[in-house]
């Protein structure tokens, strides 16, 4: 199969995408961005390469959908709504033009889902891994940053907790559970859950991790229960020791917040002092293997 | 030589670049952006690949000094003002921390020179080519476009063409000129020379080409003098199949304008139709062996 040049590439596959007059029909040395006209614009950039993110030999249009929402969920992270992304692709030989539409139709089902355009981007070739970087644009009336943690808040969470890690093994079948594959390559940004909260950050490096950045921002520590922990249903049937997994596994892009009070799921506690300890149900400390899930 | 993990990397190497209160320390899932009084935001990005748009051996902080320059000649071909950027890093393995250090140097050097801030970004590993992505936002007042040329405007450019292509040479030690070497690793973004012109782009793929970007936007076509495009005196000696190459050689990030007027250097002129036609002192077409340097 054969791959078009950049021009080609960037007429046939990514100028539909572009629906932002901003964009200029990709035609401009750069984007011109519309800025919110009340509140901050909010900014955010992923990079994820084959092999290390994500598996190369997935769907593309699932390789694009997930692309797009791990980078929505920084901004729905920050209190912010989506407003457009820029697109950067480093292409290896074996990409062809079927890869390519396949990979656009995925990112034009969530533009829609999204109500997102496409505003900018640069295509280029790799003798390397497919290297995918997604810079996503957004507005927010009050940002929500990881340093507003204070002792008393509590600490929740938006979701299901391990879908993410347990997804992956569902995708590279050493487990049989086809929901948490979907999960893996759909996240669910979760625009809205932020409002009000002291502090919030995505799951992507596991809730430990992720409630650590909030901590370590904060100057606080975090108590976290490990039966209040929420699970999907095949999570929780693979017994405890993947309920401990799942604290530490990542790849989640549900929310941990913190706050007084919340819709969301309570977790834990924000305390005084440095770190993030998991409880048992008789309040001792649960010793963890590793803190969170490391892609560098 | 270790390389630091990724926070360890971050806040040692590139949270002292985040100089903008926005970036917020480089804690946070998305930085804010402080958007522009009047004006509009402009906003670019380059991915550059070792190998490909760069030799993965040079000295890491002219490469990262020329990741940044090429991102803000795109601003300036925009008619913008540089305001701050993004980083994104696929290391290799073979990248160590002495490495990431004198990458980090050459960035606060040219963030000095631009009066720009690191605002965030991503770090990740890869198993394959080390893999640079800048985004650049920038404000403009009235930004200028690739399609605002009409028949009867001339075509200028801001400097010598040819000191790119000719100054990878130099760097590659196919050709001894040092001064081109350096002018290939630190090229100057244009600020200030794209206004009150009706159209401009900056010379990455080569003049005729990026000429031609212009021309298709603005659906004219353009004439260039080949003897009116100002050479380096180190290409101008090198005789006279040398000027035909520095039209279409790339890498210059001088800019080409179209305007009734400019103090730039005129090289041309837009005519009705398509294309762009390169023509000798007699007004005869010159033939081209290609229309400019495709890195795709």
């Amino acid at each position: 199969m054969r791959r078009s040049g950049e021009f080609e590439l960037i007429r046939r596959f990514l100028a539909p995408l572009a629906t932002a007059a901003g964009a200029g029909r990709l035609e401009d040395d750069a984007a011109l961005l519309d800025t919110p006209g009340d509140g901050r614009l909010v900014v955010t950039t992923d990079t994820m390469v084959e092999g290390v993110h994500f598996p190369g030999d997935g769907p593309p249009g699932l390789i694009a959908r997930r692309l797009l929402r791990c980078n929505l969920s920084d901004l729905a992270a920050m209190g912010a709504r989506p407003d457009g992304y820029l697109l950067n692709l480093a292409l290896p030989g074996r990409i062809d033009d079927p890869w390519l539409e396949a990979f656009a139709t995925g990112l034009a089902e969530d533009q829609e889902e999204f109500a997102v355009s496409l505003l900018g981007g640069d295509t280029v070739a790799t003798p390397g891994a497919l290297t995918l970087t997604v810079t996503a644009f957004g507005s927010a009336s009050a940002p929500v940053r990881r340093s507003g943690a204070r002792p008393g808040d509590r600490v929740f969470v938006t979701g299901p907790i391990g879908d993410g890690c347990f997804g992956l093994k569902a995708v590279r079948g050493e487990i049989d559970a086809p929901r948490l594959a979907e999960r893996y390559w759909l996240p669910s940004p979760r625009f809205g859950a932020a409002e009000g909260a002291t502090a919030a950050a995505d799951i992507s490096d596991g809730l430990v991790a992720d409630l650590g950045h909030i901590c370590r921002a904060s100057g606080v520590a975090a108590v976290i229960d490990l039966e209040a922990a929420p699970l999907s249903p095949e999570v929780a049937a693979l017994g405890p020791e993947a309920r401990l997994e799942a604290l530490t596994g990542g790849d989640d892009y549900e929310l941990v917040l913190t706050a007084r009070e919340s819709p969301a799921i309570p977790v834990g506690r924000i305390v005084s002092g440095e770190g993030v300890t998991v409880v048992d149900s008789a309040g001792q400390p649960v010793p963890l293997a590793r803190q969170g899930y490391r892609h560098d």
